[in-house]
C-alpha cells in the first residue's frame, strides 16, 4: 500500500474520525418509531411501522417478520434526481441497498419473540452527503428499538423481540489511505469503498466491500476493518445513548 | 344551513383560526430553495431545484417552465400507505395534486422572464394531518422565491420572474359550521370540502370546492371563501415575513 | 374587468348558450344503461355496468359503491394522441377526470339504498372538442339512471339509489368576457377555465376553476357561476327529456 | 365430418350468410379518415391518422410505414372487461390482433408511393359480439383509403399509394357444419375458428386457423376457405360501395 | 406462381428437406420435463413444469389447465435483443407466440384426464435461426410427454392425459418456390411465411399464413400444405423416437 | 466458533473443494463471446456482445463501458419462478446480482484500451444449484476475452483492453464449519454466506459477506477468506485452461 503521507481531509477529520452524528428520536409522530439520523451533512429519516399479521411465507410459522425500503428524495442529492415512482421502475440501487437494509434489522430482532407481526421500515434520505446506507441502518436501529418498545407496552408483542445494537459505517481507501465514514466527495473517487454492519458484541452482520477502481489486498481489507470497528462501537454508544434519553 | 351553534373544534381553535404556521428556509442544502413548512402537525418538504433547458414544447420559445411533484412519504400517515415506487404506479390522488401544485405555482412566475430555464418543485409530505397540498404550494412559493434569488444572482436568470405570493388552504363545512385549515380529522368528516388558492392581490388561481358527502349551496360558497380570504391574507404574511428574514 | 365588448364567439353563438346539445339512451346495448351525449362536436359515450359485491373497503357495510374511468380514445383530438395503454401508463389529466367524475356521479346516487353493489362508469371521448369531461359527466347521469332503472327491474337493488339528477359545464373568461360551454378552440386560450358540477336543486357538487393564464377577482367568480348556473337547468332539462322518452 | 344437416343457426342465418353489413364514412372529423364498420351487432370505429415522418427502421428509406392499433372500450364487452391502461398491461389476445391488423393493412398500401410518412390505423370496439378483428380489418381499409386520398389532396403523397380492397371475415365449424361471420355465441363454442384476410384479386394475405377445441382436416380446410371466399367478395363489394359514395 | 427453376437454397438442401433435428430429453432436471430441441442452428429449451392446482376460471371443473410461455434469450439473435424484463413490457410478437404455442399443446393434452392440476410450458430459445416457434412446439411436446409420464409414476394424475404427438414445423415461398423449414435469412425474405401445426393423424391444430410482403393463391397454399404436411411427418417420428429412448 | 468435527457433506466433498467445474466456450455462436459454465448442477450461459458507442455519460470520453444483466430462466429452479418479463418488474435480488456481475467484469477490462465500444454480458441460468452468481462472473470472464479476441482480430479495439482473470466463488458457514462452493442445500442452510471476487495476483474485487442467519466474527471472516482464496485460484487455472484450448 502506497499511503500518502502527507494526506489531509477535505473537512479536516483525522482518517479515523466520524462525521458528527445525532439522532433525534420522535422526529416524527405516526409511525411506532421515528428517527432523523445525521452523519454530518447526510439526512435520513428513518422510521418502523407496525403491520399486523405476516407475509405468506410466514404465515402460522409463529414468527413474525420485517421489511425495509430505502429511498431518495428527488432532491436529496446535488443535481435532482427523476424520482422512481414517476419512472414506475424502481432503480437496481434503490433495491440493492433496500435488501441490505433489510438484512442488517432483521439481525437485530428476535423473530420468534415478536409474534406474528411485521416491522416495516422506511429510509427516506433527505439530504444526501455518501454514507446514507449506513446512516439509515444505524438510525433504523433506534426507530425499531423505539417501535418495539411501544408494542410490548401495547401488549401486542408476547416476547422480548429486541437484540443487541447493530450499526453500519462506510469506510474506503482514498489515494490508498484507509478512511473512515466517507462523504460524497470522497466516496466518489475512492479506490475501495466497504460498508460494514456490526453488532455490538463486535460481531459481523454484514460486509460488503467493493474495489471497481482498484481491487485491494487482504492487508488492505484487515486495516479497512480494524477502522470500521473502531467507528462502529463508537455509533453504538451513540445509538445507546440516544435510547437512554427521553422519548420527545 | 343548519349551524350547528354549540360546535367547538377538537383542537380548540375558533372556525376563522389558522393552525400554528411555521416556514423554515434553507432546511436542506443541495436545492436552490428548500422549505419545511408546517400547518399544525402537517410538515411538507418543498424543493426548487433548477433545471437548465426547457421541455420538448417549450423549445425555442424563450420562455421557461415550471413543474411540479407532490408525493407522501410512506410513514407520513397514521397507517403506513405502500410506496409508489414499489407499486410502480402513482394513484391518481397524487397526480391530481402534483398538478394542482404546478398549475398554483406557474401563476406565481413570470416564464418570459425566467429564460429558457427549468424549475422543477418537489413537495414532499413528512407528516401528514390534512391540508398537505395546501401546505405544500404555500411552502412552495417560499422555495421558489430563493431560487429565483439564486438564479438571479447567478446571472442564469435574464428578468425578474418572480410574482406576488402566491398561497393556499382549505375551508370546509362541518356539521354546517364553515371551517379554516381543516386537520384530518375534519378533513375526513366534512360535508364539503374547498381548496382556496390566492394571490397576495386576493384574485383566485384555483378554486377546488367538492361536496361529495353533501353539496353545497351558493350561500355557503360564499361563506367558505370569505373564511379562505382570510386565512390566505394571514398565510401570505407568513410568508413574506420568512422571506424577510435571513436564509440559514 | 375589461370586458371585450364587441367580442364575437368564432360558432357564433351569444355568451350564455350551450352548444346543441344531444343525447341518445341505447347506444350500445352489452352495459345496463349505454349514452350517447354531444356538446357539439364533443361526443363521449357514457356507460354504466353493474358488479354484484363491492370493493373491500365497503364489504359488509351493506352499501354500494361508484367507480369512474375517463378516456380519450387516441383519435378523438385533432393530432392522434399515443394510446395509455400501450404506454403503459395513464396521464394525470386522464386520472383527475376519471376521479371527478366519480365524485360527481356519486353525488347522484344514495349508496345505502343501493345494497352492496358496484356501479362502473366508463366516459369514452369519440371526437374531442373542449367539455369532454362536462358531456361526461352529464352523459353519465342518463346512463346512471337506465342502469338502476334495470337493476330495480331484475330486483337486483334493494331501494331507491338514484337521487335528482346531475350536470356538469364548463364556464370561462375570454378576452374578459365570461362564456358558456368552451370549444377545444376557446378553451385553449381562456384567462379562466372552470368546470361546475350542480344538481337539479341548484346545489354545487363540485367547483374547480382555474386561472393559470391570469386569475380571476371574487366579482368575475360570481358572472361565470351566474352563467354556469343558466347553462346546467338546461342540461338538467335535456336529461330529464332523454329521459322521459323510450328506451332504443 | 360428421355434419349436423339439421342444423339452424340461432339468428337464423344461412351458413353462407354474412350478418348485416354497414360501413359509415366520416364517422368522426379529426383522424383523416374515420369509419363506423358494423357486422351485425359488432360495431367497430376504424380510423386512418397521418403522422409526418417514419420510425428509425425506415428512416431515409425514401418509404413510408404503417401501424395499427386494436382496442376493445371496457364496455364493448357483456360483462365489462378491466381497461388495459388501468391495468398497466396490454393482454395478449390485443397485441396478437393489432399485429394482424398492421400486417393486413400493410398490404393494401404500396410504401414505396408513400413517401415517408406514417399512417397510424386504429381500431377501437365499441360494441362486441365476435368477428370484432375481421370487422376491424375490414373498416380499416375504407378509412385508409379516405387518408390517402385526403393526403393526395393535400399533395403530401408523392405517389399512388392505395392498391386494390383487402377484407377480413371469420370461418369455422359449429357442430362439424362450415359457417360464415359467427357472432360471439357460435364464436366461443366454434370447434374450428379461422380468419381470412383476402385481396380483391382473391389473393390471401392471412390465414388463421385454429382447432384448439378439435382439430380439422385438409378437407374441413377447404370447405371453410370456399365459405370464406364467398363472404368476402361481398365484403369487397361493400367496401368499393361506401368508398363511391359521398364522404359525410 | 413464377417458379425460379435453378433455385437453389444456401445451405443445400432440397426445397422439402428439414435442416438437421436433434431432440435431447432430460436436458436439465429441475423441471417435469426438460429437451433441448434443435432445428439446424435453432436451440430452444423447452420444459414442462407443473404446478398443482388450476387458474380461477378452471376452479372446481375437474379439469386441468396448459399454460406456455416462450421468449428468446437477449443473447440468442446475431444482433443483442434488450431483455424484456429489464424494459417492463413484453413484445407482442413474444406475446403471439406464447399464445400459438400454449393452444398448440393444449390440443396434445386432454385436460378432463388431467385433473386439476396445470401444466407450464417454457420455451426459451437458447440460439436463432429462424423457424424458433415451430421447433418449440416440437420439442414442448416431447417435454410434456416426460412430465405427464412423471406425473402418472407419482399418481398425481388420474387418467391417461397425453393425445397423439403435435409438432409445427415452418414452410414459406422464396422467389415463388415452395420450401420446407425456412433458417432466418430464407425468413427474412420469403414472399409467405406460414406455420403450421398438426396432429400424427394429421389433423391440423393451427394454420397462420402471412403474406405481408406479397399474397399467395389457392394453389401455392396447397402446395405449402403438402410441403408442410411431409415435413411433419417426419418430425413426429422424430418425437417418437426420442421417446422411445431412455430418459437421460 | 463451535466446529462440528463429525460433520460431513451431503455431496461428500471435502470443505475446501470445488464441485466438479467445466467451461465450454463457443456454446452459442451469434454472441462475440458465448460460454456455458458448470459448477456441479449449476449451470449458467455466459456471452459477451459487442455494441458500438457507449451511454451517454460516457461519450467523448474516448473509454468504453460494460454492463452486465443476470436472470434465472423460469424452469432453472426446483419450483418453476414466475418469469420477471410477464411480472413487468425486476426483483431486487435479479438487478443486486446483476450489478455486482458488472461491477466484477469492469475489473477484468481495462475501459481506455476499449475505445468508445460496450460489452454487454448477459448470465442466464440454465440449472440452479447454488453458487449461480459465482458461476455467471467465472464464466462471463472467458466469454469477455473471447469478445475481446474477436474485437481485436476486426480491429475495432484500439488497445489490449484485457486485464488478468477475475473469478469468484462461495464459502459459507455450515453448523459453524466453513466450506467452499455451496450448493443450493448448503447455502439455504448456512450461518453466513459469502461471496468473494478476485483477481488472478489475489487482489479482492468484492467481498460480500451476510450473517443473516448469523453473526461472524473477524475470525471466522479470516478462514472463510482462506478457503475461498484457494478455491479461486483453482477457478483461474480452470479459465485459463479453458482460454488456452481450441475455440468450438
Amino acid at each position: 500500500m502506497a499511503n500518502d503521507t502527507t494526506f489531509t481531509r477535505a473537512d479536516g477529520r483525522a482518517t479515523n474520525e466520524l462525521r458528527p452524528v445525532r439522532i433525534t428520536r420522535g422526529f416524527t409522530s405516526n409511525p411506532a418509531g421515528s428517527v432523523l439520523v445525521e452523519f454530518g451533512n447526510t439526512r435520513v429519516m428513518c422510521t418502523a411501522s407496525v403491520e399486523f399479521g405476516v407475509p405468506r411465507f410466514k404465515r402460522d410459522s409463529g414468527e413474525g417478520w420485517l421489511t425495509a425500503e430505502y429511498a431518495m428524495l428527488p432532491s436529496s442529492t446535488h443535481e435532482r434526481m427523476p424520482r422512481e415512482s414517476m419512472r414506475g421502475k424502481v432503480k437496481g440501487r434503490t433495491h440493492e441497498i433496500s435488501r441490505l437494509v433489510g438484512r442488517s434489522l432483521r439481525a437485530a430482532v428476535d423473530l420468534r419473540e415478536l409474534g406474528e407481526n411485521t416491522i416495516a421500515i422506511d429510509c427516506d434520505v433527505l439530504q444526501a452527503d455518501g454514507g446514507t446506507r449506513t446512516a439509515a441502518i444505524t438510525g433504523a436501529y433506534v426507530a425499531l428499538a423505539d417501535a418495539l418498545a411501544y408494542l410490548q407496552e401495547q401488549g401486542v408483542v408476547p416476547g422480548q423481540p429486541l437484540r443487541s445494537p447493530v450499526a453500519a459505517i462506510s469506510v474506503g481507501l482514498i489515494n490508498g489511505v484507509p478512511c473512515l465514514d466517507l462523504p460524497y466527495e470522497e466516496d466518489s473517487r475512492a479506490d475501495v469503498d466497504m460498508n460494514v454492519v456490526m453488532t455490538e458484541e463486535g460481531r459481523f452482520v454484514e460486509i460488503q466491500g467493493t474495489g471497481e477502481h482498484n481491487e485491494f489486498t487482504r492487508d488492505e481489507l484487515n486495516q479497512l476493518l480494524d477502522l470500521a470497528e473502531g467507528g462502529l462501537q463508537e455509533l453504538i454508544a451513540k445509538q445507546k445513548e440516544a435510547l437512554a434519553g427521553e422519548l420527545n
